[in-house]
């Protein structure tokens, strides 16, 4: 069984990021970001390359099943939301 | 006139530490800590090799006067507490 992360970001100065967050996100199979735009500043700015993929309220019940299979699969997953903690992965996963 | 940082501090793992917690750290003339033990740990950790005071409400009545003499002079001034956000320091400090 993998894991699914849920990781805080900053709400408004980059700086404001953890060493902890850096890391579980560099160490995730995939990274599941709200508003890819706004986590691709984020992830380039702490050189972080993942594989990112859209996930929101709008398209999350396409994407959920395969998120859930990679999980059970073994995968790591990271959530993270456009600024601050993602409010809704109990909502989406489970 | 110089400034007070009231900065937070992780509340179990190191690596909650933020990279603006660190700047505002490095660049202070003294760091007020309310447990000089603890936080001991901490700055080692980040390598703040900054002046660090003893900074707590049983103390804070006898120093008050010379860490606000210090901020009227320009100097900068950050305040940690043991664990998480400090609470009082608008209390302590006017």
């Amino acid at each position: 069984m993998g894991k699914l992360y849920v990781v805080p970001t900053p709400v408004g100065n980059l700086e404001d990021m953890t060493f902890r967050a850096i890391k579980v996100l560099k160490e995730a199979d995939l990274i599941l970001a709200e508003d890819t735009r706004t986590s691709g500043i984020l992830l380039k700015h702490f050189e972080i390359k993942n594989a990112m993929q859209s996930h929101h309220k709008f398209n999350e019940h396409k994407t959920v099943e395969s998120v859930v299979n990679k999980i059970k699969a073994g995968e790591t997953v990271a959530l993270i939301s456009d600024a601050g903690t993602p409010e809704y992965p109990i909502r989406v996963f489970w």
